[in-house]
């Protein structure tokens, strides 16, 4: 019987799973958010995530999910008479396009197959052939448990294109992946609290270049509640511009002393390390849906090459040990499942996780 | 010393105090919001909302401030072309007309002093002299603690102009002051969750009437994240269309059955009287900022007629009992201050901040 009040533990590839001691931070009591206690968690907030991105540059705090941030990336740094660049390589690269669309640009795609990387080279001979004002990424794209080359491709285009704006969807890559923002270049990165940082949904973090900012000054029509520029105000005053969600920031702060005190390094290699371990047992029972070299840290699309009927199986994980893991996404369901492993998700939950889908696939 | 893990107990108007039991909602263990579990928490929540602001409409559930609503209602329901009526009688009526032209719509004011109240028979005058796709108001101004004759005036506008869409920003309104979305034949309003319902804030509440979202179908560029017919595609599902706050909801549940459980005439009476104490009391030192038949009954703006230093009073109150209430808004500090009455704040809760006041001011 559904119960909302006792639901599965999480492996889907967002929500995560959260700990207790983690949920316990949202029963805080609250702040106002133009009083001094808001402005000094706001400000130890962002200074740890400055240093969980490396970036000296602007920081900011969205309540909204993170596909807010693709609109306002969109809005704030593309004029009206301008053309966006959209890679498209799974349903939330794709959906980006879609986004720039709503708001009004021309937004020109470069597609592969879901399932396929983006590289360097791709984007350099579109770029090389048009006129474009920035180009948008996704890092990690969930649907299909694909990490883009982000690394060879932001050199290039610092090398190639370096007037064109890059805007990175990092949703379920920022912490769990290496994320070097200053040092790529980027102009706009931003992700959902509810991936590799382990909170419930309801916060989404975005970085703005100071080029990007300046940017925006000469985009009229940027709306309201996306505005970078009314984002940078509040900010100077270590607020946002309209009312924040005050116990998810209460419970980033924790999750960012947290990371801090392993340090970005380990984090990173403690996602590896989950990886592995997933991508060898989907190698010896199934396959992977994206390329090895390609293969996600965060999450693993498997590859159902045989033909198990995937809601069956985690319907029954969820009867007998309430818990879930996630099906292939859209077009990718039963074809595809995903098993998430970022946050705080350990190898021993992975084990455990996996020992039971032997079970139910034996 | 400032310190954020032990806060002040919130008198000011929003975010107010909100109960341990209330808090721990925010606690419970997180769900996959495209899940069963979701969609039933889901589900629940809006069918009582819609009974506790009297509407058979569509009621969304918004992952933003409230503000976010005031984009929604302009992108999607008024054209490019088409001018709206913005009444302004305070700091956020006032802003609404802002966020109108923010996104590139023609904004005609109605404007009063703070303080005054707008009237059936301005909006009437507005309306008869001119071409209008829609009139925004402000429910109850949290800038002055007024509340407008919403009442008279959507009788007015039903009879006079039933084809101008009437948006409402009910944000210190909905839930203390009574709500009668379909009989008031409003098209748009919306609330903040930190306010009367007693949660942190994170999440708005927003309804929209079945010609406001016959009409948006036919507006473009609504954008993404607040497109009201992505929420209405996602709510035949109980889902919203991007990632929600999961936590805000399961704890906005918990609050609607308590509501229900009282009943809203009861909830109204409770405000009311809360409302009535603290009115005597003002009245009897200090006077009141608006005109007593217009005073809110969820928070009373002072008229500082005795010249008190209002900061130093938050100041000491805060420093002996760790408790504030709210110094005047903008151009009002000093001149005003604020004392909220609503959500779980009791009477009793008010006896013992105004006692304390009274000694600051002996």
């Amino acid at each position: 019987m559904t119960d909302w009040k006792n639901p599965p533990k999480l492996f889907i590839p967002g929500p995560v799973h959260v700990l207790p001691e983690v949920l316990e931070q949202f029963a805080r009591p609250t702040l106002g958010h133009r009083g001094k206690e808001y402005s000094q968690l706001h400000g130890e907030t962002v200074e740890m995530l400055k240093k969980i991105i490396f970036t000296e540059q602007s920081v900011f705090l969205s309540t909204s999910s993170a596909s807010g941030v693709w609109e306002g990336s969109i809005r704030n740094c593309v004029a009206m008479d301008e053309t966006v660049l959209c890679t498209m390589c799974g349903a939330f690269s794709d959906k980006y396009a879609d986004v720039a669309r709503s708001c009004g640009r021309k937004a020109e795609e470069l597609k592969v197959e879901w399932g396929q990387a983006i590289t360097a080279d791709m984007i350099d001979a579109k770029l090389s052939a048009g006129n474009y004002a920035a180009v948008t990424m996704v890092y990690n794209e969930t649907s299909t448990g694909l990490a883009n080359p982000v690394y060879e491709i932001s050199k290039m285009l610092k090398e190639e294109h370096p007037d064109v704006l890059v805007f990175v969807d990092a949703v379920s890559a920022m912490v769990g992946l290496p994320l070097h923002f200053d040092e790529l270049g980027w102009d706009v990165v931003f992700a959902s609290v509810q991936k590799a940082f382990a909170l419930p949904p309801g916060l989404a973090v975005f970085a703005v270049s100071d080029r990007a900012m300046e940017k925006s000054k000469s985009v009229p029509d940027r709306g309201y509640y996306f505005d970078f520029l009314q984002f940078a105000k509040a900010a100077a005053k270590n607020q946002t511009p309209t009312t924040p969600a005050i116990p998810h920031i209460m419970a980033l702060n924790y999750q960012c002393a947290r990371l801090l005190e392993e340090g970005m390094e380990n984090v990173w290699a403690r996602h590896k390390k989950m990886a592995e371990f997933v991508r060898e047992w989907a190698k010896k029972n199934f396959d992977l849906f994206a390329p090895e070299e390609y293969a996600s840290d965060t999450l693993t699309a498997v590859k159902n090459t045989r033909g198990i009927n995937v809601a069956e199986v985690i319907n029954a994980i969820q009867q007998k040990h309430n818990t879930i893991f996630g099906n292939g996404y859209g077009k990718l369901k039963e074809q595809t499942f995903r098993i998430a492993h970022m946050g705080d998700i350990t190898v021993d939950d992975l084990k455990e996780l996996l020992a039971w889908i032997d079970e139910e696939i034996a």
